[in-house]
């Protein structure tokens, strides 16, 4: 018998405009309700948990449950329809109202309430007060950023929206950054020593991030080549596709079956290195008109995360070839496909990727070795399943969810005394 | 018997200008010396640790046991004999030539390579090559900092000490931060994505903050009181201050023993708020005369932190009457020093202090409240003792040490498949 079970906390997870029961994708949902979904999964070995949502619809449970020990309740604030998300800071107060009612209703206690986006932050520093809890904050996204650094037009709630972030950056217990640049922002943009900032990665998840059956990837990706080498990255020299452009050159000279270059542009949010970045694709053209590939490599552009895994799992193999890496998130979302890497031994990918049990290294800028690399790849169909399993199990240990999760997971059991 | 305890792995540390095996003080240390040493004290449960560092004298042992599980190994790297700090960099290639040689004569193997300062960060590099184990790096200072931020005299080796730091910023495959300002400053001032960044706090070490018997602490302090209240924080409004003097005026009115409010200032680095800490003061200065405090307030000025703990210990009781804190690390110090803390109710205070149990909560911005939460706990000896004892207590489990080091576990852990 598992020793906690018996007396397990209850954490009142708050995701007022992000509902993870819904059908992800259903409606404006964005990558909230999938990282509340995940990690209340993962979570739930250890707590109980309600997570709290705004009630859409009258054909909607008031309760539903999502996993065993975790439970959507539905809470009415304003009309009981869709909302545009610009307007449900309308009903706040409504939802922290009937919140407490259907807390006291129902004779629930809970340890800690854990808030995402600053509708629900502004709920919970009241519901923190109210019933004397610790609390613990993700903001997904920022009102300065959005409003200063990226320029966006301030909508009515907007000096609202700062204020609000202001005091949950200064009251609340914890607050969760999923990166360092959020860390950066905060202290950059708001008035606070960030004493409360814990950094706690977005893992990759393995649910998402999984190896997707033929078929479908071709269907979705449209890509139906015998061989294909992808490249996911930003285009900059640092990132080294020249080089991996030059690789394909050489490994098509030995190699006679049909096979493709596919080359996802990197930086979905598209606001850095534009300038570099459009230097660097007309070198690129240059390069491949030289070397004859204009048939063989193509440009996809961005793509949504979302669909990524289609394009790993079409992949025969991804290739990683940067001139330096301190991670190199894309090796081990590739891995997490059950995708053999090819990555140049250099920083951080000398680690994610282990030579010749989940993927190969090559020589940081050498051609030649990656040529070399690939074609002992594609040409050892047994050799690349293998490895696949491998890369798939390393990505699935050491860079899940589960990391996240451990260490949310620490950061309550701190909290709660 | 323990699972681990027949095959741990062994860790290089790396700290070559700070020899943790040194008596503490008895050179220009610093805090690295000191963190090395707690780290590896609390690790050694589960790795076996050598510390490399430089020789420095003839009557120096080439090994010597800190710790079960923790041995210093001094190298010879230019001369035997005390070097300045700023000279060190010239016999690091001997240094890594010495060290290479040591291992390998005494058949040893490293899992992992842990670096302290950029001395050590640059060998650590290439000992990451050349035994093919991962990196993790602490900076405890960075160059940019130091000659762009507060503009400090660059040395000779500034240039290289720059370049170095960036490599090891891109090229090690974890970088300790120890708090979210270096985040932001690496980040800031570094051509570096920061993807490898783990922001792991070093905790309060109750070895450091711990209770000191009284006659040592009159001793050190200078303070023979019979009561003290105590201050620590920088002299700013939202710090509380003057609602505390004002606190203190009431309690004299009922209270006939000799007490006084002794002010510790705050910011010792002196960078900060020192426009708005010099307004507050003049005020300060203003009300401590109008409510005929001159003989009661002692304004000591900021002290070193490695003193703090004489100052905790020798007072009755520190308060911290902050408008507005997050965190609150001077309430956790004092309880680690095992004195009661009476905190304004708000933000991190209200989870650090628990009301009644490690200390007393007061209304924020309430002199009447904080007057009598004072006058409580100076008239009652027992629960005095009682709520210090908690305090400690409280201080160690959840703030301590033991948590940075879980999580430098945790991070090795991760690196070590």
């Amino acid at each position: 018998m598992r020793k906690e079970s018996s007396k397990k906390r209850s954490i009142l997870m708050l995701s007022i405009h992000g509902d993870p029961a819904t059908k992800i994708g259903s409606e404006e949902q964005g990558g909230q309700p999938i990282y509340i979904k995940d990690i209340c999964r993962l979570l739930s070995r250890h707590y109980n948990i309600d997570v709290f949502t705004r009630l859409k619809s009258r054909s909607e449970e008031e309760q539903v449950k999502l996993f065993p020990n975790v439970n959507v309740v539905r809470i009415k604030a304003g009309p009981v329809e869709f909302v545009p998300k610009e307007k449900i800071y309308l009903y706040l107060n409504e939802f922290f109202m009937n919140t407490v009612r259907w807390i006291e209703k129902n004779n629930k206690k809970y340890s800690l309430v854990h808030s995402h986006y600053w509708y629900s932050g502004s709920v919970a520093l009241k519901l923190k007060d109210h019933f004397e809890i610790p609390m613990v904050h993700n903001f997904h996204s920022l009102g300065r950023v959005k409003y200063e650094v990226l320029n966006e037009n301030k909508p009515d709630f907007a000096d609202m929206r700062l204020l609000e972030e202001e005091m949950i950056l200064k009251r609340a217990n914890a607050i969760i950054a999923s990166t360092p640049q959020e860390v950066k922002n905060i202290l950059d943009l708001y008035d606070v020593t960030g004493e409360n900032i814990e950094l706690i990665r977005t893992g990759v998840d393995k649910r998402l991030f999984r190896p997707i059956a033929e078929e479908i990837a071709i269907k979705e990706t449209g890509l139906n080549f015998k061989n294909i080498v992808l490249f996911v990255g930003r285009i900059t020299k640092a990132k080294g596709l020249r080089i991996l452009v030059k690789a394909i050159a050489r490994v098509k000279n030995k190699f006679n079956e049909e096979m493709k270059l596919v080359v996802i542009g990197g930086d979905v949010s598209g606001v850095m290195h534009s300038e570099e970045e459009s230097r660097e694709k007309k070198r690129l053209r240059r390069l491949i008109k030289k070397l004859d590939l204009e048939e063989d490599v193509i440009f996809l552009g961005p793509v949504e995360r979302e669909r990524l895994p289609y394009y790993y799992s079409i992949a025969d193999v991804c290739v990683v070839p940067s001139l330096y890496e301190s991670f190199g998130l894309v090796a081990v979302e590739a891995m997490s496909c059950g995708t053999p890497v090819i990555a140049s031994k250099v920083g951080g990918l000398t680690h994610t990727v282990r030579d010749g049990y989940s993927g190969l290294h090559f020589l940081p800028g050498r051609a030649d070795h990656l040529a070399k690399a690939i074609l002992k790849l594609i040409t050892d169909a047994e050799k690349m399943d293998e490895i696949g399993i491998n890369a798939r199990l390393r990505a699935a240990r050491q860079f899940g969810l589960e990391k996240t999760v451990k260490q949310i997971k620490d950061l309550y059991d701190l909290l709660l005394f």
